[in-house]
This record gives C-alpha cells, structure tokens and sequence, in this order.
C-alpha cells in the first residue's frame, strides 16, 4: 500500500500557506456535484489541487497538497512500469529538423507546438519545439542504441512536463498549455507481433494501474481517423464523467515500423540480415487525478482511495474544559499511527464541525475522534470519509491500527464498486442513431457498425458525438446491423462526447 | 538508508540497450583519473550516466542507469527537506512582463534566457521565458498566498528542468542548457532576522546532504560582485574536483525585501501594520552528481556511496563444469540478498574478469564471488568496491547480510575520510598573492582580505582566479592582514578556478 509513516503536518490546512485561504472556504458553500463543472472547478481551489490564478493562460500552479496526491498517484505508475521498464529521461527542446521529419506526426502537432526561436538576445539558428510528446526526441537516440536482435526489446519510460498550445478551453488537470506530469514509455521489437504483445501489456499495466484508483475504465480501440499521427493503430482508456461526457486518461499506440523508417531504426536479425523494428509507445498525464477527484468525489468534496490519500487518517480531539487527557491521548495516538499511516493531528482552535468539514473535502479516508467519554472506556471513534459522517463507529483504541486497515479495504472496495456502476448504468445498446444521440446526452451508447469511415463519420455527425472506438475486452454486445447503413455486422463503437 | 529490496536487473548491463554499447567498452580503456577531464567525458559515457550524441548542443540525455542514481541521490535531498518544507510545482513559462520586473535579476540572467515566441504558426501576444530559476514565476503567486503574520514562513521547493542559453562550453552535469534536475526552494518570513536564520538552515541542510554523499564541502560568503542577481547576500557551497578547479555545488540567497518590494508581497503584523516579507531562496541542481562521480571515482571507473548506487551488491558466480550447485545457491542468495539490497546476479556468459571490469567501472560497492570451494565451506567472498579488489575476505554465507552492512558502514567512512583529506591537502594558507597564484593552480588558497572590492578585484586578476568567498564555519586561519593593501585585518577570502 506504500503508506509512509510520518505525520504529515504540514498538509494541516491551519499550516501557513493556507489558513487564510481556508478562512474564505469555510464561508462558501460547495455548489453540489450534480453542478458538475461548478463543483469541479471549486474542488480544484478549496481542496487545494491547483491555484488557477498563475498569469498565463492554460498554467496552473500545484498546491503542496495536490502535489502530494499527484506524487502518491504517480508512484503507482512507477511501480508497475518498473517491473519490465527503465526510467530514463530526456530533453525537452527538440530540434526543428527532428520534429518535422515524420510527415503525419507533423500534421497532427503541427499547430499546437511551442516554438523556442531565441536565446539570450540572439536568434537561434535552429528553432526548438518544447515537446508535445518524445517521439522525435527519442527515436533519433533509439537510432544510436540498436543495433542487434539483442538490443530488443527496449523498454523504457520517463515523467516529464510537455507542452501543447491550446486554443481550446483549458481547465486544470484536463487541458493544459503545461501538461506537468506525462508519463511516456517507448518501446522497441524485433516484430510487429512482438510489439501487439507489449500493446496488450500496456493496456494490461494500466488496467491494473487504474484499479488501484478503484477507477474503472472503457478500452476501445480508436477509430482510424482518430489514431495518433504516425501510429497504426491506437487503444484508448476513456472514463466517464459524473457530466455524461468521457475523459480520454490513457492511450496505447502501434507504431509500426512507421517512425523506424522515419529515423532508421533497424537491427540486424539472426540472420544478419538488417531490419527495421517495431515500436510502441503509451502514455497518461495527469488527467488520471481528474478522472480520480471527478469520480469518487460528493458533494463534501475529495473521496480519495487511502493508497493514494495526502493524509490518510485525521485525529480529531474532542476537547471541553480541563481535556488535557484527551489531548495527551490523541498526541500519543498520533505519534503511534504515524508509524504506518499519514497521519495528521489536527490540535487547531476550531471547533470539532469545522474540522470534519475540512478534511471531508480533503477526502481523509478515515477520521478518529477522540472525546473524554470515549477515553474513560477506552475507546475511539472511527469514521470512514466514503460514507459522509454515517457508520461511524467505536473500536478499542489498542486495536484501531487493524481497525483502520480494515477500513482501507473496505473503501477501496466501495469506491471502485460505485465508480462500477456509475459506469454501468453509463454504458446503453442502442439499436438506432435517435436513440443513441439521445443517449450520448448522459453516458456512452453503443451501436454496430460496419467497419466503414463513411459510416461512422455519419454516426458522429448525426449524434453530436465521437466515435470512442472498438471495444477492446471481455464485454460481448449483441450486434447483428450497423446503425447507419444496416449491413450485417457483430462489430459495434462505444460513443460518446469527450472533454 | 533507504534500500529498496529487489532485484534490479534492468541495471545488468547485458540487458537490452547497453548491450552492444558494452562491447565497445570492454575493448576500450578508461583513462587514468590524472587526466581528469578525459576521465568525466568517458566515466560518464562508459558507465552510462548520460549520452551526450542528442542533436542539440548542451542537452543530454540520461541512461537507465545514470537515472536511477540522479533518483537515489535526490531522494535523499528531498527526505531532508520534507521535515520542514512542502513540495510544490509551478509552471516552466514565465511572461515577459513578470520576468522582467526586476532590474538587478534581468541584468543577471537576460543573456542567457529562452524565450517562446510562437505557439503553433501564431506569434505570442506575450513571449515567454523558459525558467532559468524560478523567481519571478513564485513570487507572483506569493502575493496571492500572503496576507497575515500566520501565514508566515512559507517553504515550499520544486524539483524541476531550468534552461540557461550557455555559449561557454557544455558539458554533463556541470555546464548544461537543460538542467534537468534542479531543486530550488523559496522561503518567506516576518523578518530579515527570520531569513537569517533560514539561512543558516539551508546550510546545515545542504551540508547534510553532501554529508550523505560522504562529500566534504567548503562554505562562503560569495563577495558582493558575485551574488546571485537580486539577492542581498549570496552563501554558496564549493567542493574541489580532481584538477584542482572548484565547484559550486549548491547556493543560499537572502534576497531580503528585493523581491517583496518588486511584487509586492507583504503581510499584516500583529499591530495590523502592512509589511515587507522577507525571502530566501535555495538551490541545487545535478551538478552534485558531478561532484559525487569525480571526487570518488578512480582509474577503475567510479565508486558509489552504498545509500546511492543503482546497485549496491553484485553476486557472480565462478563456474566451471557441472558446476549447477554454485548457480542454484548463488539464484537463491540473490533471492534472499534482494530483499534488503539492490542487487543484480551477473548469470552472463562472460568470464569472471570482465564481469569483475564492468561492475567496478559502475561503482557497485560491493561484490560477492561464489565458487564451488566457496561452497563446500558455506562460504562466499566480499570484495568492496572501494579496496579495487584488494581485501577480499571470505565470510559465512549465512552471515552474509551482516558483513554487506558493516562494509556499506566502513565504505561511507572511507570514501568520506579519503575526500576530506584530499580536501585538506587542497587548501593552503598564501601570505603572498605569488603564493596565492601558484596554489590556485592545484588548489584553494586563502588569503588575508581587508573587505574592499578594489582588493578583491586585484586579487582575482593578479590570481587569475576568482574569490569564491569569506569562510563561514568552525575552521579558523591566522590571517593579519590583506594580501594586496597590506592593510590589518582578521578577514580572509578562499580563492579557486571555478567550473
């Protein structure tokens, strides 16, 4: 579970950065999650995710405690990608020679990619693109690295902030001109079946990365209009929104020996003869914490899965005159859970309420309030943040540690249970282009189709919709036409509108 | 010490990428440490730090291997700094209008900033610098987080890439256009006595950390002429490489009410007066792992402390005939060590000797030898790193846990001991500037220094050096008056080449 155990004071909210931030919150109401966009927004500031008032539009500034979270979620990541990847890291600026050298990359980038045109106060002589994504920056190393059959496959990976001009709307965490925190891996095979192999390991590492964010995800397999520039095909991972729409939160691309022509990447194979590779390359930003606030969020504010919690158990003293009992007790407790837990004890002047409110929108999985009457028996109370103050209940304060573990558990399996089926009851078979725009309007509809481009570009036009893609899994629809020009096909699209 | 269990045999160098690189390696010898800087241009390359073949001058990118060590190394400096500050992330692009804000900052740093021009085909409204140091993207957001004396002091750091337009020589880790791994923190206080004392923290924060690389340190006031462009003072921490030329490791700045002033940033006392914060700010970039590969390293390639190596214990087994027993204990030992160390089984094809090459030219500090007569006796051979082979000793191959520990003890003693001797041996107390110009060229002279620029000046140019600062620390010199003015004086200034 990858808990540390230390107090985790400083993300008290009474700490300095915040407290007068915080005095603001607790006058203002959060609007209720069925105002989805409103709650979003306002969850970002008063949870303290990301301050939206940086001076540049589409720039966003992480908050300790966002950051902490972020830190926490991409660990995860880290973990399972280490398992059979390296982490490695490379530059940002990419030279304009490079970055123009594959002809659908270009095109697909071309228009959103910031340009580095002077240093110091000279013109540079080669102008240099701040990464939207590596390719361009890796490949020509991948070029130095393989030479032979041995040399594959390459796997590696790095965390890294990316750029991208957005003229869209942007929003914190969804859309962002700095995109902080992507995580890209590159790989590289001998064949193209090798590299359908790593695609389905991919898929299968954020499958499981997912399902630790108790996050369960739609896998589909990307439209061929739709793929990334210079991929053969992609796979997507799309989340549903608490709004209807759909949340892109990871993709998987074959690239083909696409980009290896591009760069000549080639190997010698076992017959000495020489041979172009392979490649792949997947990736998910940070739009994995907005699909994790989105989902398991209420109208209190942040529900977060212990595993990934800034602060994963909040000591609330329960003080009347002469409680210095209560407040030894609760210190000593403190002290004894920080061993396992992120622990905060929060000894501040406010009164018991304000402070449940606090860190209910904080999304502290479980809360300990310890009052004079509970000391006498020797208790404590516990609360777990996933049932909003409800099924509070007394256990031995000897035995809370078990108990809390108990608790984690059982969160993690009512959040990912929820968030199951809210996407269940998402998800609708619709046997016409009527019923499915209807549909789109709150979930994702799922249609035949033929197979045909024509096709579903009239199922997009007449729905208002995309095409997510073919569902990729263990899910069986039954199919028998395509929507638009009802050829026979089992075939079928996930639709739906994404941010 | 922060070992992570498990086998890390993506670090064996006969895996995927490094493959054919490797076999270069073994045909080529690495100079010796004399020639220092042929020695850095191939220890880094050979033991796969970072390659320097990306297409852009100044930019490199980090091997596997390198990486994992940048990563061990800034765990460290991170764990010291979370006791007391939160980690944050605020966004590369900083606009003109707030970059340029302060006179003395831009004078320092406009020769050698990025700037963005165009997003997409469209020129920028407002162009944007890349951070060299990040200034004037914080404090802006310092002004919005300040309002009372509660909400002081503030420490918050970020780990981030910073750019500088270098037109002076590159080279890894020491002069970069990409620093990739630059950890800066910014404080805020009441008052200057405040700063002061934060001051005085960040030191003895550094200090710990360069402690934990088992790398001695010298401590500065840099003069006046050489402060960081905005600050009031500037403390820079210095180590003395192998040619005799001085780094500068890491630096503190009390930057007073300057930048307050400049952004406006102020509190309400507790009278409910409006007041200036006042600020300090802290650095350290990569350039410690340059530090930490030279001062260690020798003709054998480099030597790692164990709290940092990617891998600390290497297990090679001596096979000859039938010689499946030694595999089967050495398979089972690796299992066993790899829960407490960081360890590779080099199972290779290759002969003990170049396996026993490889693994000391990338610093593994300890390596374990275990043959069939070894295996009769229950016994396995410990070779530290640091002794090159020599002091070898076999010890119980159930004990083995025990021995590695109290090597990795006494290794961090020895590597510590041998380079604050070299430091000592460095260091020379000049009467005379001709002394002074002799010693700079293999070392750090001191001398005495009345306080006048004018002297200092003097100095630097008849030294051909550069005051690095006034000594603050416990170490005290008999100085009686100015090297150049001959005028009384207790003052003293080190005085070095600097990278």
């Amino acid at each position: 579970m990858g808990r540390e155990g230390h107090l985790e004071d400083l993300h008290n909210p009474e700490s300095n950065v915040q407290q007068n931030k915080k005095k603001e919150q607790q006058k203002e109401e959060l609007p209720p999650k069925s105002e989805f966009s409103e709650w979003y927004n306002e969850i970002i500031r008063t949870a303290q995710i990301m301050d939206v008032r940086y001076p540049v539009k589409g720039l966003y500034v992480w908050y300790p405690f966002g950051f902490s979270l972020r830190n926490h979620v991409f660990s995860i990541l880290k973990e399972l990608l280490n398992k059979d990847h390296q982490e490695t890291l490379f530059p940002l600026l990419i030279p304009e020679h490079e970055f123009m050298k594959e002809a659908e990359h270009i095109k697909g980038f071309e228009d959103e990619v910031y340009w580095v045109t002077h240093g110091g106060r000279d013109a540079l002589d080669v102008k240099l693109a701040l990464r939207p994504t590596s390719e361009t920056a890796i490949y020509p190393m991948f070029k130095l690295w393989i030479r032979s059959h041995a040399d594959l496959p390459i796997r590696i990976y790095q965390l890294v902030n990316t750029f991208r001009y957005e003229t869209k709307h942007t929003r914190p965490l969804i859309r962002l001109r700095e995109i902080t925190s992507f995580k890209e891996a590159h790989t590289a095979h001998e064949s193209w079946e090798d590299a359908e192999r790593q695609v389905e390991n991919a898929i299968q590492i954020y499958k499981k990365f997912y399902r630790r964010l108790c996050i369960p995800v739609i896998v589909s397999k990307r439209p061929s209009w739709d793929k990334f520039p210079g991929a053969e095909y992609t796979v997507a991972l799309d989340v549903l929104m608490p709004d209807g729409k759909t949340l892109q939160v990871g993709t998987v691309h074959n690239l083909g020996t696409n980009f290896a022509k591009t760069f000549d990447i080639t190997y010698e194979d076992k017959n000495g003869e020489q041979q172009y590779v392979n490649q792949t390359c997947y990736g998910i930003s940070e739009r994995c914490i907005a699909a994790l606030i989105s989902i398991h969020g209420d109208d209190g504010g942040l529900v977060l899965p212990p595993e990934v919690a800034p602060v994963q158990v909040v000591v609330v003293p329960i003080l009347f005159k002469h409680s210095e009992d209560v407040m030894d007790t609760a210190r000593k407790l403190s002290e004894r859970l920080s061993k396992e837990f992120r622990i905060v004890l929060d000894d501040s002047e406010k009164r018991p309420g304000a402070k449940f409110y606090e860190w209910e929108l904080r999304g502290v999985p479980v809360r300990l309030e310890l009052g004079p009457r509970d000391l006498e028996k020797g208790e404590i109370v516990i609360a777990p943040r996933v049932w909003k103050g409800e099924r509070r209940r007394s256990v031995d304060i000897n035995a809370v540690e078990e108990e809390i573990k108990k608790e984690f558990e059982n969160i993690e399996k009512i959040l990912y249970e929820k968030a199951l089926s809210s996407l269940k009851s998402g998800l609708k078979l619709c046997s016409t282009i009527e019923g499915a725009k209807e549909w789109v309007m709150k979930g994702i509809a799922i249609v035949g189709w033929c197979g045909e481009e024509e096709c579903g570009h009239v199922i997009e036009e007449k729905c208002s919709c995309d095409v997510l893609g073919e569902p990729i899994g263990d899910e069986e629809y039954e199919i028998t036409e395509c929507v638009v020009c009802g050829r026979e096909t089992g075939r079928c699209v996930f639709l739906g509108r994404p941010y």
